[in-house]
């Protein structure tokens, strides 16, 4: 099949967060989206009706996305979605994220996430589809040797959980598949810490259970969800002694895949190609709940405690490279982050479950 | 199901080389052999026989060995394995081994080594199989940064193929299981170079095609199978200028395999342990022609030709760890190497396809 002047491409897991938001800016660029999901960890529609994040979405694009339930390790089920569609590109988000469980349950870690994408670069091979943007991690850095951490910062060294390995462990797989085959082209987003929702406020992060990331805990004690939340070391050597952290607007992150979709449809390059995607700006943990409790017009209530295993005092990016070699930059700031995470969790303080 | 008593093993690639010759000091120990494998690359036998180097293996023991055709893909098949036996404990042979294809096909790679690997793992916890012997290799060492090769030596920098990364990964996935699962204890043995063949002469190495390795060529060599050996180099910093590696006699690897799991079955430890098996001498490219010369009467040809990428100069390790920790030690010479080669090649000049 000639896919060359197709525009249509294939969203794994793009029911999750960064892969709904980011539709969005896919279909005001032109393409046709098409979302695959097996909805482990996605609120799910009523009966015959699509998963809620996608429903969401079809009310801000204003058209209907075609999804699949379909987990990638079902080989056949992915191979015949393959089979219905002339895909340009497909962008890799599905994976399991908690750094925590993957300590826990390391095993189902790997499958989904390295057998999964094992199976789908298959089934793309097959399908003569050699494009892809991979979702991976700044975790593949593991504790910054240098900062700002720049793509030539060492990667898979001293890796503490089976989440960053295992992003690891698929970048190292794509770049033997584009050496063993020079019609790959693939650019590895290695994200720093996406946060916030779409400005609408009817789409957002949805995590399941307690989450385990600090802007949603912190949106959810605002909210009056929680009590408290803990800052877990307050004497690392940074401006307040608290972590700090490369905060990244979800829309910003968004729009990072579609220049990277469009560097893959114009640029006559291959190989694959590893890129930060962050501010280049580094925010303390009581910056961001200082931050929100402004916005929020709420006190959130905080208690310090030890520090984690694992974690580093700071991390941050360099964030030249993806503007010189996509020409994307993020635009958006720490209040517009806590704003639209503000409004999201103010309309839906129960997440997509929030009766309406 | 209680598998404290048991001394029922599974041998996953149990028709491969290394784990064919396992066999046989295992049933000479007195434990009970299940053999799965998926033929993928051993030799099969006639209808309703068992594949030829199981019934070759059966003959030298005297008795018949439970064999299944079943991929460690299949995971219900697999699991059926799991369900009609109670397995002390796992060797986990199966994979793919050849260097150079897994820079060709890696998807096949990983997804048969990685991802079949996950796998069984999942398997035998399900089964509260919780202790496994490992077929590494000491390629997850890369080039060697310092000789001998100990066990503290860096893993998983700068690896070169699809193969050693292969094993890498899964040692990297072991680990994690390990921690997140104080049941489960894991003896990781990083082979060096295994030669030679049973000495019997009726089973040995029957590699498909161009044999990848130097032992195998040279013996097509001497048989006259083949005019001519290529020697990779001749200007490395070595004794001659060939390279240097630590071969190591089949049967003294197969009974390194049965200190493992004495070690697994009468320790009370936990965790994963590598441990390198090899004899700790390094035998140059000439020395290894020179002495199969000698001992098969025939004069191996060779010819030099340029260094490949990716090979260094020597490679060998320190086997003293293998020693304290698990009673073993290689005793078999170069010279046993080459004669049981040369028996086996002698006899069987097509490999197990020889018509008899």
């Amino acid at each position: 099949m000639d896919n060359s002047k197709s525009k249509c491409v294939l969203l794994t897991g793009g029911a999750g967060y960064v892969g709904s938001h980011t539709i969005i800016p896919l279909i005001e660029s032109g393409y046709e989206v098409v979302v695959l999901d097996n909805l482990s960890n996605a609120c799910k529609g009523d009966e015959g009706q699509n998963p809620v994040p996608i429903s969401q979405v079809e009310k801000l694009v204003g058209k209907p996305v075609t999804f699949y339930n379909v987990d990638l390790l079902d080989y056949d089920s992915l191979s015949k979605v393959f089979d219905k569609h002339n895909f340009c590109c497909v962008i890799h988000f599905a994976g399991l994220k908690a750094v925590g469980e993957s300590c826990i349950i390391p095993l189902t870690y790997y499958r989904v996430n390295v057998s999964g994408s094992i199976n789908l670069f298959q089934v793309m091979k097959e399908h003569n589809v050699k494009k892809l943007v991979f979702s991976s991690s700044s975790t593949v850095y593991g504790e910054p040797q240098f900062l700002p951490i720049t793509e030539s910062h060492p990667v898979g060294q001293n890796l503490l959980n089976g989440y960053a390995k295992s992003k690891y462990y698929i970048e190292g797989i794509i770049q033997d598949l584009c050496n063993s085959d020079k019609e790959w082209f693939v650019i590895i987003l290695r994200y720093f810490n996406p946060v916030g929702a779409h400005p609408s406020g009817i789409l957002g992060e949805d995590p399941t259970g307690i989450p385990n990331n600090l802007m949603p805990y912190v949106a959810q004690v605002a909210v009056g969800n929680r009590p408290c939340i803990n800052v877990f070391g307050n004497d690392y050597n940074t401006v307040d002694g608290t972590g700090v952290r490369d905060y990244l607007h979800i829309m910003d992150l968004a729009e990072g895949h579609v220049s990277a979709l469009q560097k893959l449809q114009n640029a006559d390059e291959n190989g694959a190609i590893a890129i930060n995607l962050g501010t280049g700006n580094g925010y303390s943990v009581l910056q961001v709940i200082d931050m929100f409790s402004q916005v929020s017009g709420q006190k959130v209530k905080y208690a310090i405690a030890d520090r984690r295993a694992g974690d580093c005092a700071s991390s941050y990016c360099d964030a030249s490279f993806a503007k010189s070699y996509l020409g994307w930059e993020a635009k958006r700031t720490l209040k517009e982050m806590c704003e639209d995470t503000w409004r999201w969790q103010s309309l839906y303080p129960q997440g997509f479950s929030t009766k309406k």
